[in-house]
């Protein structure tokens, strides 16, 4: 494929790497470890992966050298900017513990795993793909390892090419299947070892020990980017609200992160309508408020920023949909064969009372979407639904009552934009170049070291690469138990947005000023050189996690 | 307001400049123009401003020294990325002349000009700005100069401010409103002069002697980084088609120049669209085609771009469009008295057979649109057309059918993406910086050479910023006569994609390679520093339309 001018210089891009695993190296264990919860339950299903100790890796004069090590890579899950450097991470490790080391690419995520598809990583593929974004080099995909049979096919290909050990790269669930595998390889002595990466663009898998997930610098950074220019732009035209929804389901990193880079008039945190226990009417009165106070100082314009996952957030739709979910599953039947036209009356007459007038109260289109719009599971689709409109609306109506009791004196047009695809495969940035390829040499490390169950981990990210902790945690010490359709299982706790966290309390502290004033901060696009005050910097959530 | 690291670092930013006007400079005048076309009527209309030279600076050993000069720029139209670099230009060429020359912005646009808004923009003011995006220094507007009465409001703040000249930074129709000021002024022996700058991220100000309309370079820089994102991650991923609406309605240079630099799969030419007279079912069959020449090979992922104005290209939609507007407004009494849902066979019933045909065709939700959503002055709003939808919706329609058929044999699942104002308040890329900062200075050139009803002109873009030429071109010669809102009037000739051009037919001699291979490339953002290679480029465009 052609390369851009970009892609042609940022090849020759060298990535930062802890001092300690520079050169020389050697592993240190640390104390015994305990999962964050349910410790009993944990111990119990995870017998050999329990309770091992973190382990760091210090600065020694004797490079690690060994016998030719053999190594599986797998991609898991959605895109984020730096997957390609984890895998030339792991690949420049192995080679330099023994030129004769192999690297195997399982293609299309997990899939290629259990079917037996993968392609050997030679220093040409590797090198086409370094510091470049995407997942591109072997595919990703969603296929979720949880099976016994799927593990032993695991076991057959490894076995078949000399494998002794597995890195998957995901998310928070796709670590905690690397870890029932690990949990079962070492069960079955296998041999075969199993390294968890932690990506994901949506930052929700950090802890004590995982500062941050990669891609999440990134990924915010482009959409910071182009926040920046709505604002502006917002600023120069004074015409309209703009509603920005931003990738990020399940918790709100993103969009706060994004918050504190660009400083909108409104930024809603999912996880704060969750713990207020708002209504939807809460939040778009909370919105139509700043706009009509905004309006009073003639300033008719503003940036709103939504996380996708809001509506989920909002209580009452929660239980709405879950509701929903179980009515229409229990009627199927019957509700495929009611007239298209009746189908709403019908929701409506099934649904609890309470369910009932607040599916009445949504728009049409979005109650429509609820009741017709179902994945191949039969759940409704909520991903569909495109709150950022849907808000827009809301608080358009809102404020033409409040226009005729003369509450609302201004002039309310809107623009609407969601970003997440942009932002999912651009090239890392400096930060996430250093941390994968980072976290890339430590799972070679770890593996060398015989370890398993681990996730790799690089740590004092907030200062300069040279000083970042290198190291490995076992990924029992994450997990709690938690209800999965309906069952209780191990997994890594997900970390949502800490509304005593520093980012969200700073953000707290800002928001009525940035509401009622226009006090944008536009960043600009993602810079591979020039000065390192541009080109260095972290995200804000890091800066004030790590005050 | 707070500044991101990225700004701060590019304050610093010393704009490159052509030599001819970096030190002294002298006026050079070459042969009487005469407009592109309707020659007589042009000339009967400027009968002061008509068949003057074009004027060209040469380097000269005396800088430029005169009397203070006050003058008065304004800002019109939409955004584009440099307007702040036009004014600080102008700053900076008038205070060479003499430190006690003065600069005044009128506020909000041509308005601000009319209605005596205006502020002094001093050096404090002009530093906080340089290199920036976005119009927000003194705002901009819509307001179109067109009357005698506006033009003796415009009079009376310049002779109460002691304004010499007028700059008007704008695109066709603001350039053409001051020309037709300067010919007033010049008829009225006002003594003061109009000059215009050629401004539009939609590339449609550009001919012999205008090379670039400023903002086109750092507008399609910004939507070409998100294009490649996407475009990686539908090679990544592999699942979805990404259909990308970019702004530009009434040409489509934006979406070439996108297509040029990201190399997606299928690119909509509204110009090649109307010249080939296609229907709506041709253009959803060609990319249908596409769509399933590649799910043949297996893959079953795509991007397609769309330009904002293709639906208005359609010649049958074009006359439909005409004839609904003619009709609505000729019924609206008795149309807005049709019940809501009698109201889109209300228009089919009022429609002559042909356009009733085409309209009933048409997806339920664009015939709604198009029927009941009409701006203040009663036209179809084509605008809120969500064209990218559309052809999503109705390649997937054709893909169901053929499915059946057995002409397809893949999967078709879609996501859109409109870019439009996250580009326009960018922070101008180097050769926005630099050709925009350039024009200011020209400007200012033409303004102590006594010109008037002249284009501020810096050509050779595509050489290095030393030898860049620099002058003015005389308005008159870019017009010619047009029939707008049913009477003829003197207006500067836009440039739609001209098909007989480098860049249409290099795009034209690849198309079908893109379309069935994966040739993507991955521009990435813009770079303010490092190589050369990298931060520096000009757009495919210029490149190919001056090799």
């Amino acid at each position: 494929m052609a390369k851009s001018a970009l892609q042609i210089e940022r090849a020759q891009y060298v990535p930062k790497t802890p001092a300690s695993i520079a050169c020389g190296t050697s592993l240190v264990e640390g104390k015994a470890t305990q999962s964050v919860a349910d410790q009993d339950d944990i111990k119990k299903l995870f017998p050999n992966t329990y309770g091992m100790p973190i382990v760091t890796f210090q600065k020694s004069d004797s490079p690690v050298k060994a016998a030719p090590i053999n190594v599986g890579v797998i991609l898991s899950g959605g895109q984020a900017p730096g997957g390609h450097n984890v895998i030339s991470g792991i690949f420049d490790g192995l080679k330099s513990i023994n030129p004769d080391s192999k690297l195997y690419g399982f293609l299309g995520g997990p899939g290629g795993l259990v079917d037996h598809k993968y392609v050997e990583l030679t220093k040409d593929i590797i090198d086409e793909y370094r510091n470049t974004g995407g997942f591109d080099i072997i595919g990703s995909g969603r296929t979720k390892l949880e099976e016994v049979e799927q593990f032993d096919k695991g076991l057959e290909i490894c076995n078949r090419l000399g494998i002794k050990a597995l890195v998957i790269i995901g998310g928070d669930d796709s670590n905690t299947n690397a870890c029932v595998l690990a949990e079962y390889y070492l069960a079955r002595k296998s041999g075969i070892q199993v390294i968890g990466c932690p990506k994901t663009i949506d930052g929700d898998l950090k802890n004590e020990m995982i500062e941050t997930s990669f891609g999440f610098d990134t990924a915010t950074k482009v959409y910071s980017e182009v926040i920046g220019n709505i604002e502006r732009d917002a600023n120069s035209a004074k015409k309209y609200w703009h509603f920005i929804k931003l990738m990020g389901r399940s918790a709100s990193h993103v969009t706060l992160e994004c918050a504190l880079q660009t400083q909108p008039n409104i930024t809603l945190v999912g996880e704060e309508v969750e713990a207020k226990n708002q209504t939807l009417d809460d939040v778009v009165t909370y919105i139509a408020n700043a706009v009509a106070a905004r309006a009073a100082k003639g300033l008719n314009f503003g940036t709103v920023l939504v996380p996708e996952g809001l509506i989920e957030f909002i209580p009452a739709i929660k239980k709405l949909i879950a509701e929903l979910n179980d009515m229409l599953a229990a009627n199927q039947a019957e509700f495929d064969a009611v007239a298209d036209d009746e189908k709403l009356n019908y929701v409506v007459a099934h649904l609890s009372a309470t369910n009932a007038a607040i599916f009445k109260s949504l728009p049409t289109s979005v109650s429509r979407q609820l009741a017709l719009e179902r994945d191949p599971h039969g759940n409704v689709q909520v991903s569909l639904i495109e709150t950022e409109q849907l808000l827009a609306d809301m608080v358009g109506k809102k404020l033409a009552t409040w226009k005729k009791e003369g509450k609302f004196v201004g002039k309310f047009a809107t623009q609407h934009h969601f970003f997440g695809y942009e932002g999912r495969c651009a090239a890392p940035s400096n930060f996430d170049a250093d941390y994968c390829y980072s976290l890339g040499r430590v799972a070679s490390l770890l593996i060398v070291s015989g370890k398993t169950g681990y996730m790799a981990s690089v740590r004092n990210t907030t200062k300069p690469a040279d000083q970042w902790l290198a190291g490995g945690i076992p990924i029992t010490a994450m997990m709690n138990m938690e209800k999965r359709n309906g069952k209780m299982k191990p997994v890594i706790q997900k970390a949502l947005v800490d509304l005593n966290g520093g980012p969200f309390k700073f953000f707290a502290s800002k928001r009525d000023e940035w509401a009622i004033n226009t006090d944008y901060v536009y960043p600009g696009p993602i810079q591979y050189f020039g000065p390192s005050a541009v080109a260095d910097r972290t995200t804000v959530t890091l800066q004030l996690e790590h005050q």
